[in-house]
C-alpha cells in the first residue's frame, strides 16, 4: 500500500509499504480521504520534532470503510462508512479519573503520537470508530473531525440563541466555529485580514472585519449596542489577537482559546478582572462532539463545498501543502480512495 | 468635624471641615473605624490620578452609627450600626440590564470617585447600608468589605469541599480569601515570598509556599497527587506569579483573577488551551457577598485579630499607611470613634 510520512526537514516521503493484518481489537480501514489540517502544518514545519518519532505517517481528519476486523471486534461489519475519534486515553491519569479523558494527562493523539491515516490501510482500535450514516459521502465525512474540534468550542463557551459572537481568525476551524454557533442562533462575525478569506466569509452570510483597517473595539462595541461581545473565539493564534480579545467582550463574557500559542502571551488582565471575563480553553473533543458533527453535516449547517477548497492524489500532497500555508485554500483532502 | 484627603503627590492632609445634613435619601454615618487598603495605597501613590479628583476623602471599608436620617428613609434608626457597600450603579447599562450591576459600566465606587469614608461624619445612599448585628463590634465590622471581597471570590470560583486550592499573595484579601475557601472545605496553600506573612500563614493553619526557594509547580504537582489544584487565585499582582499560575491548575481547573494588574502580563495559553482551563476575573461583590462576610465574621472564620494588624487614631494615619507599604502590616484600621 502507499503511505505518506513526514521524515523531518519540512519533507513528505511517499512510499510503499506492507499491509498489516488488523491486531485484535482493531480495524483495519480503507482511507477514503485525509483532511490536511493546522497541526500536520506545524509538524512539517518542524515546530513538532521534540513530540513526533520520524518517519511519521501523519493525518487525523479522515473517512474511509472498514477492510477487516481484528479478532474479538463485534458491532461492525466489513464495508461499514467510518471515521475515527483519533483520541487515546489511559482510564487511569487524574484528568480521565475526573471524567475529562478527552484532554487525559497522557493522551495519545492519533496521527501525531502514533501513526496516522495517510496510508490506504489504516490499523486503529475499534473503539475509536465513528459511524459514517449512508447519506453522507465519504468526501464530506472527512470533515468530521474538524467540525467536532468547532462543535467542541461552540459548547465549550455556553453560547445562547441571539448571542453576538466574534471569532477571531476566519481560517477553516473559524469558518466552522461561525457555522455552528450560528445554528445555535448566534449572530457571528469574523475578524480575518486576508481579503479573499473575508469575501468568502460574506459570501456565507457572516459579518467580516477587516482588523488590519477597523478598529474592532469601537466596531464591536457599536455592533453590540455599547455591551460588547457575549462570546469572542480567539482562532487565530496572533499575539495581538490575544491583546484585542479582553477589549471585545461584555461584562462577564466568555473568550475561549481554540488557538495554539506556542510561547506566552500578553494579555489585559486588568480587563478579565474588571469585566469580570471568563476565559476558557478548548481542546479537541469528547463523542458527543463528534456524534454532533456528523448530524451538522447531514444537515447542511456545514459549508462544506466552501470549506474543502481542493482534493488532491496522494502523489500531490504537497501541492496541497502549498495551498495551504499560502492561504489559497481553507481545507485540503487527499484522496487515497483506497478500497473503490 | 475632621477629614482626612489624598491632596495628590503622595500627601494625606487632615483638616477640619463643616458636617453636612444628609440629603434625601441619605444617611449620616458617625464613623467609627476606616480600614485602608491596596487601592488606597494606589491613590496615594498617584497611580490613580486620572481617576480621582483631588482634594479626595478617600476611603471605603468602614463601620459606625447612623447619627442622621435624610427626608424619605424608612428602617433604619439613629444609633443602628451599619456598614457600607460602597457602590452606586447606575441599573441602565448592559451590564445592569443583564443583572451585573455590582459591575455596572459606569459604577461609582464611593470612596474613590466620590468622597470616602475617613471622615467623622459621613453621607451615603441609605441603600448602600448593611446592617451590623449587635453582637460584632464596630472594629470588627470594619473589615465587611474585604471579607465580602474574598467571599465574592471564592463563591465565583466554585470551589468545592474537598478541593486543593492555592493563593498566590499573602497579603490581607490572600489570608482572607484563604480562609474562606477553608470555611467551604477546601484545603488552602498560600504562597507569599515575605516570610513574617509566611510564618503568619502557617500559624493559622495553612500550607505556605515560599516561591522563591520552591519550585511551586513542583510542590503543588506532589500535593495534589500529579493532578493539580483543583482552584488557584492570582492576588499577588506579579508578573512571575500569573506565568506560574496555569501551571498549578489541574485539568479543567479555575483560575480566579482577583489582583490589579495595571499593564498586559504574559500568561501561558498553551497550557489554558492544553488543560481546558477556566480563567475567571472576579472583582467587587454583591449583597449576597456583604452578608455573608458579615456571618463570616460572626461566626470566627475570619482570623480577625491576626488580619487587623493595627489601628491608629486619625492623627496617625500616615504611619499606618507606612506600616502597610513596609509590609510590616497586613490591615491597618483608622479610629474615627465618631458618636462615642
Amino acid at each position: 500500500m502507499r503511505t505518506a510520512a513526514y521524515t523531518g526537514n519540512h519533507s513528505i516521503e511517499i512510499s510503499e509499504a506492507e499491509t498489516p493484518a488488523p491486531g485484535p481489537g482493531e480495524v483495519q480501514i480503507a482511507v477514503a480521504f485525509t483532511g490536511l489540517c493546522g497541526t500536520d502544518l506545524h509538524i512539517l514545519h518542524g515546530n513538532m520534532d521534540a513530540r513526533v518519532t520520524t518517519p511519521l505517517t501523519f493525518g487525523h481528519e479522515m473517512s474511509g470503510t472498514i477492510a477487516a476486523l481484528g479478532d474479538g471486534v463485534t458491532g461492525w461489519t466489513a464495508g461499514d462508512a467510518v471515521t475515527v475519534m483519533p483520541l487515546v486515553w489511559d482510564d487511569t491519569c487524574p484528568a480521565c479519573l475526573a471524567g475529562n479523558n478527552h484532554i487525559c494527562q497522557n493522551l495519545v493523539f492519533v496521527g501525531i503520537d502514533s501513526p496516522g491515516s495517510l496510508q490506504e490501510y489504516w490499523n486503529v482500535p475499534a473503539n475509536l470508530l465513528v459511524a459514517v450514516p449512508s447519506d453522507l459521502s465519504l468526501r464530506t465525512a472527512a470533515l468530521a473531525e474538524p467540525v467536532a474540534v468547532a462543535v467542541h468550542d461552540v459548547r465549550r463557551s455556553e453560547l445562547k440563541k441571539g448571542d453576538k459572537v466574534v471569532v477571531l481568525g476566519g481560517g477553516p476551524i473559524g469558518v466552522l466555529i461561525a457555522s455552528v454557533a450560528r445554528s445555535e442562533g448566534a449572530i457571528v462575525a469574523v475578524s480575518e485580514p486576508e481579503p479573499e478569506r473575508r469575501a468568502q466569509i460574506e459570501r456565507l452570510g457572516f459579518e467580516a472585519i477587516d482588523p488590519r483597517t477597523v478598529d474592532a473595539t469601537e466596531w464591536v462595541t457599536a455592533w453590540t449596542g455599547g455591551a460588547g461581545a457575549d462570546v469572542v473565539f480567539e482562532v487565530s493564534g496572533a499575539p495581538a489577537a490575544v491583546l484585542v480579545a479582553t477589549a471585545l467582550a461584555k461584562v462577564r463574557g466568555t473568550l475561549v482559546i481554540v488557538a495554539i500559542h506556542p510561547t506566552p502571551r500578553e494579555i489585559d488582565l486588568q480587563r478579565v478582572f474588571w469585566r469580570e471575563l471568563r476565559i476558557l480553553g478548548a481542546r479537541v473533543y469528547q463523542r458527543t462532539d463528534f456524534e454532533r458533527a456528523i448530524e451538522l453535516l447531514q444537515d447542511g449547517t456545514i459549508p462544506v463545498d466552501e470549506v474543502i477548497s481542493r482534493v488532491v492524489p496522494l502523489e500531490q500532497i504537497t501541492e496541497g501543502v502549498d495551498d495551504l500555508e499560502n492561504g489559497r485554500a481553507l481545507k485540503v483532502l487527499v484522496e487515497l480512495g483506497a478500497g473503490e
